[in-house]
Formats: structure tokens, C-alpha cells, sequence
């Protein structure tokens, strides 16, 4: 073990001082090492972060059959919430049994599976709907108020009193029947800043389980995220639930920022389908939480069933992963222009932070292209299984880059280029 | 217009009062009133800030040929950079000259073409690649230093000494071509703190136009890089441009903090195509600034080409558009959920911070799911052109219901449930 790092170290060094003089020189090691991913470091500890202890509340059941194209079936749903569980999510958050007499039904059946994850629904802030809720055989009932309209102005107290005097009813009726309960407001981020807080506060000392904020249209920051969630955290003692639409890009870092600034549950679906172009994406809140805590990550959640889970939501909704998707994405850990091939050549950890073997996926270095440097031809040849010195492997990376400019390249055409190059001038 | 706005005020009452007491009931307008949408405050002025005061850096022709399936032909990125010179953007980065004998005969081109935007090329720290670049009629140079390895840990003065030095000889050769020129690190956020504000103050005393902050293999989040811009702002005079990976979902939200914290430059591509899963996308961001400043978006880069230099750009590459791309994903204004679809016929803002005009796009309300609403329903009978009691619509939305409980339905199926119910309680 002790040879190993200090194998590691040297190489180091070796590396360091041929990126510091030449970018073009000096001998490839034959594999990449394995040494573990450089990680950035936290400089100064956050008492507010739970970074390093999020629960996910896991919604393609809910906010997933809101995205356009959704239509899930009872076998469907099941199929989904039992890999869902499989990989390990905290909740399932299923689709209000109001909403149709189906969605009852599959709600009621989804909870009879008797799984390891707690079943929540979401329903609305009534009396109705709550009762039925409770029926169906949940662990939770996670209530969203339709706040928006009424606190996006000063509402001068008035309509907090109305919210707050329909919010205890039904949180009182679920805390008696020994669920847990969730108190949501809407499009939290536009809200008057006093009047939530009250909200908040107030539901907090009826004692709901969890406060949730949703970000409902997509419109908040990371900065702001932060200053809402930390205030947030001086005036409740619960759990704090957060929902991040993506309509602006932030989804992903919005959840983590909350994190950091005290919150405690986060919101995902798989490939981040919902409403309009949907919410955080599993897969990419996972990249993103890898990132800070791989040892929490990995030892709650079997990340290895995120492909899976994609692909089999994908193909119920209709739609292709992301060209682009963390991780998932068919060029995720692909590496192309020459600099970076002969880094992660040397050293993954040089141009990847999460290991692709952490989510069952591997790397690949491009060579078939004009970017390609002489390092990522050396390896190809070198899993051709032919023999060339350096200056040979540099005359053949320019007789690539030359084809490269004329057309797109397959790797055969590399292949052969190579070949045919070895066939005249190494064996003949 | 006095009369629409109080017309305006008095639908916002009374859509107040619906939220308020009964989300089921009350009359919706005919047609979604135009009102601007409400932006969130921004409660205290930032004099750090500049989100209103950015420029864009297009590198779909330097980052965006990293791409696993780039190949662009001259044709192509001539194309590609008229359609970005069309849209606005401030600078136009290419592929290095040394890159390939085609990529030096692009460069020139593109710089012949006369077009509004600046044109640079992005070369390595080496005076061979410098001589090269600004021969080939560029307006700017982007300097590059691989300096990860060397700043990773704590160098000790020596390489930080080395870098300088080779930094210096390069820098004063631009500047002595009358040339814009830039100079960047290499993965920023793993680098030694100190070591790289002093590298950065080294160059802004020489005399660069920018110094360069890369998030070269995408591990940082909103508030890190806050952390830094904010830190480098007080350090360097000159102009910061930042470039963010986006591995860990954050390359959005990260430019945005970027300009919180003072940076003044963003890298974009078309759909974030690059290295891996690439950088930040052009429209993402187009979409997470129009939410803070839209004046200052919209009277400087014409946003209804989007669409079309996304398409460019996706068949130029071969990917499709993701089904969740902000703004152009085909379901980015699509609201299904029964309230959702409810509060956008009112009021477009109440679940959309972006207007899909301003893009060239258009919202549309999904009715023909066991999600839908009334209210959804009633809009559709009034595009029948037929005329229903409310209680009747009711009464056709749960027959819509039930029949999308058991299987997925098209416009055709609720049209048809809609007109038969017509004529046979209400014609008949």
C-alpha cells in the first residue's frame, strides 16, 4: 500500500514537471492509475451544511406526472417505485388520490408493496383532500398551499391569518392520525419575506415534520436560495423540504445551496422530469453530492441503478437522455482535444471529478480527431498491440489530424492509418 | 392604458380571492391578459454585481469542437458564426491555429468575414502557438496555461515563478501586436489560492485585458465560485472572464454567481456543447439572465435566433435538442397540472418567469391528462367554439378523467369526448 502512493507520488511529480515545461513530451505510463479523484477542498467547516446528510424525496411518481409526455400506468408505477427503492430514495412521493380515481387506486396499491422507502402523496391545503389522503395507507401526507398569489404582495396580515387558520386544521388532522406532515408553500421565492416566515414559523410550533419551500416556476438563485433557507433555519426547528424547477438552469446548484444553508430534504425525479421542463434530476443531484461526501453518497445510494432507472423512465415518458446529462450522457467521460486525453491518460483525476466506475460507467479517450495529441494515439497503438517509438507515433498523429481536417474520422480510419503506417515503416 | 391596468389590477383581486378560498370555482378571462411578469426584488443593490452589465464569449467554435461529435467544415462554422454575429454576441473564440493546418486556414477566414463580433483564438502559453495566432488576423488572444498539476498543491514559489515568467514574454508579445489579450488558468477551483491571485496579479500589472477563471473539469458550486470572483475582484483591475464545466449540473448557476461576485465575461456555447458533457449553454443562460434585467438582454442580443442556432448547431453535431432544454425544450412552457394550467390562463406570470414571446416561442396549456382541471377544459370548448354551462364543462372534465385513467389520450380523444357531450346535452 505503502509502494503503491508512494508509485503515485512520483508519477506526481513526473507529471507535474513535463505540464509545467512541455506539453508535448515524455512517456505515457501504460494504464491510468487508480489513485482516488482529487477533491477540492472545503477551506472552512459549515455548521449550517448538510451537505453530508440530505435525505432525497424521490417525485417522478407526483411532479414527474406532471411533465408533458407522462403517462404512467399501475405496472408502470410499480416497476418505478420499486427500483426507486432499490437504489435506496428516503420517500416516494406519489400523485394525490383525488386527482383521478386511478391515481387512488395505484396510490393505495403502491403502499400495500410494503417498501423500504416512505410513501408520501401531495395534496392540496383542504379538508378533502386530506381525508382521503390518510385513507389510502401513507406514510406522510406532504400539503402544498397555493400561496403564491396571496403573499407575492404585502398581504398585510390578513390573508397570512387565512392561511394559517385553514393550514391547522388539516395539519392537526394528520398529526392525529399519526402521519407524518409536510407544510408547502408556493413559488416561495416571489413571496413577501415576512409573511412566509410567519407561515413557516407558525406551522413549525404546530409541529409539522417538515416546512417545504418550492421554487415553483424556476426562478430563483443560488445566493438567494441560501439567504431565504439560512433565515429560514433561525426560525423553524423542523425539517426543511426544498423543490427547484429548472426553467433558468439552476435546479441542481439551487438544491445544493440549500443544503448548504441548513435544508435538509431535497426534491428529485429521475431525469428531472415535471412540469414545463421539470425540476432537479437524480442522476445530476447525484454528480453534484458525489462531489463533497463520496463515502455518504455511495454507502446509502446504489448509484449504479441510475442508468437504469433513467432508461426505464425515458422509455415510459418517451424521451432520450440528454445529450448532455451527468454522467448518463453518451459522452459524459468521453475526452477529446489533446491536453485533456493526455491527462486523464496519465491521471483520471486530472479532467474528471467523479469516477466513472462509482455510477458503472467507464472513460474514453477521442483520438479521431483534429484536436487529438500524440498521447492518446500512443495508447491506441498500444491497444492495437503494436510497437512504435515516440517520434513514429508523432509522425502518425499528424497524418491523422491531416485526414481530420478533410472529413470526420472513424476510429477504423485512425485504426488503419496506424496500421498501414507500422506495416511500411516498423515491420517492412 | 390607464383603463387596462385597472382592469389588469382588478383580475389580479379577484384571481387573489379564488386562490384564497376555493381553487374550483370562479370565471377564467377568455384570453391570458399580457401583463409584464412579476420579477422577483433583488431587495438590496449590489455594487459587485454585474448580471445587468455582461458580456458574452461564443466559443461553439473552440470549446464546442471538443465535443465527442464535433466536425465542423469550413462551411459550417462560417455558418455558425454569422448566425452568432446576427444574434450579438461580444466575441467569437476559435479553435488554436497550430491546433491543424485547417484550423489555421478557418481562423483567417472567419476573421475576413467583417463581422461586428471580436475574434479570438484560444492557444496555448507557448510563444510558438502566440506567433501563429496573431498572424492569422484575430482581434484577441486567449491565453491558456495548464497550471493544475503545478497549483493543485502548494508550490512553493518555484513553479508559480515559472509560470510567471513564460506568462510575461507571451503577454508583452500580444500586447506589442495591438492585440486584445487574455490570460487564463487551468482548473481554478482545485488550484492553490494563494499561488493563483498571485499568478492573476502578476498579469493584470503587465497589462492583460482579462484574466481567465476556468472550471476546466466542472466541480465547482455558486458559492466557491463567489468566493473567488469576489476575492480575484479586489486583487486584478482588468476584466474577468469565467468558463464553467457542467459534470455536476452547475455551469449555469455558476456563470450567474460569476457576475454576482463581479466577473465581467461569461464562456457560452450553443447548447453547452464541449469537453464531456460540456459548458454553460448560450440559451440557458440567455433565459437565467432575461429573469433579472430584460431590458438590458433583449436590447443587446437578439434572442428569437435561439431556436434557430440551436437547430443549426444540433444537426451540425448530430444530437438532438434535450427534451428539457430551458426556453426551446418542447415542453419548456407546457403547464399540465390542473392549477397550474388554471393560473396560466389567468395570468401567465403566475407559473412562467420567462415570456415564451420574447424567445420567439409559445406557452401551451396541456388539458388531455387525469391531471387536468376545469378550467384547462373550458378553455379548450371556447377554442371549439362551443358553448357549455360551467357545471357542464365539469362534468366533460371527469369523463376526461376516467378515460385518461385507463390509457394515454391526444387532443382528438378530449375533442371528441368535449363535442359528444355537446351534442347531446346541449344542442340535443
Amino acid at each position: 500500500m505503502t509502494l503503491l502512493i508512494s508509485n503515485i507520488d512520483i508519477r506526481d511529480e513526473i507529471f507535474d514537471k513535463m505540464t509545467a515545461t512541455d506539453s508535448s513530451n515524455g512517456p505515457a505510463p501504460a494504464n491510468p492509475p487508480t489513485e482516488p479523484r482529487a477533491i477540492y477542498n472545503r477551506p472552512v467547516e459549515d455548521f449550517l451544511s448538510n451537505v453530508s446528510r440530505f435525505k432525497l424525496i424521490e417525485t417522478t411518481l407526483r411532479e414527474g406526472e406532471q411533465f408533458a409526455n407522462a403517462f404512467f400506468d399501475t405496472e408502470t408505477k410499480i416497476k418505478i417505485a420499486k427500483k426507486l427503492d432499490e437504489f435506496g430514495v428516503d420517500y416516494i412521493e406519489l400523485t394525490s388520490p383525488v386527482a383521478s380515481v386511478q391515481s387512488r387506486k395505484d396510490c393505495e396499491t403502491i403502499c400495500r408493496l410494503g417498501l423500504k422507502a416512505k410513501i408520501l402523496t401531495h395534496v392540496r391545503c383542504h379538508m378533502d383532500d386530506v381525508r382521503v389522503a390518510v385513507e389510502t395507507g401513507v406514510d406522510g401526507v406532504n400539503i402544498m398551499m397555493g400561496t403564491s398569489a396571496l403573499l407575492r404582495q404585502h398581504s398585510h396580515g390578513k390573508d397570512v391569518a387565512t392561511i394559517i387558520k385553514s393550514a391547522i386544521e388539516v395539519i392537526e388532522y394528520v398529526k392525529s392520525k399519526g402521519l407524518e406532515v409536510r407544510f408547502s408553500t408556493e413559488d416561495s421565492f416571489r413571496s413577501n419575506l415576512v409573511d412566509i416566515l410567519s407561515v413557516y414559523r407558525t406551522v413549525d410550533k404546530i409541529g409539522v415534520n417538515r416546512v417545504g419551500v418550492a421554487d415553483t416556476i424556476g426562478c430563483a438563485n443560488p445566493r438567494q436560495v441560501y439567504d431565504l433557507i439560512r433565515t429560514l433555519r433561525g426560525v423553524v426547528s423542523c425539517d426543511i423540504e426544498t423543490h427547484f424547477h429548472d426553467d433558468t438552469g439552476c435546479a441542481t446548484a439551487n438544491a445544493y445551496t440549500a443544503l448548504e444553508a441548513g435544508a435538509t430534504h431535497i426534491d428529485v425525479t429521475v431525469l428531472g422530469i415535471g412540469e414545463r421542463n421539470g425540476i432537479t434530476p437524480l442522476g445530476g443531484f447525484m454528480a453534484r453530492m458525489i462531489v463533497d461526501n463520496r463515502d455518504y453518497v455511495t454507502s446509502r445510494y446504489d448509484l449504479r441503478l441510475i442508468k437504469e432507472l433513467e432508461d426505464m423512465v425515458a422509455e415510459a415518458v418517451q424521451i432520450n437522455t440528454p445529450f448532455n446529462n451527468p454522467v448518463t450522457g453518451f459522452c459524459a467521460f468521453t475526452h477529446k482535444a489533446g491536453d485533456h486525453a493526455k491527462g486523464i491518460l496519465r491521471h483520471p483525476s486530472a479532467y474528471e471529478i467523479i469516477r466513472p466506475e462509482d455510477f458503472g460507467m467507464a472513460n474514453y479517450v477521442h483520438f479521431a480527431s483534429r484536436l487529438t495529441g500524440w498521447n492518446a494515439v500512443k495508447t491506441r497503438v498500444g491497444q492495437l498491440g503494436l510497437d512504435m517509438e515516440d517520434e513514429q507515433v508523432k509522425v502518425v498523429t499528424a497524418k491523422i489530424k491531416a485526414l481530420a481536417d478533410v472529413r470526420p474520422l472513424a476510429i477504423n480510419d485512425v485504426d488503419s492509418i496506424t496500421r498501414g503506417f507500422h506495416q511500411t515503416h516498423v515491420e517492412g
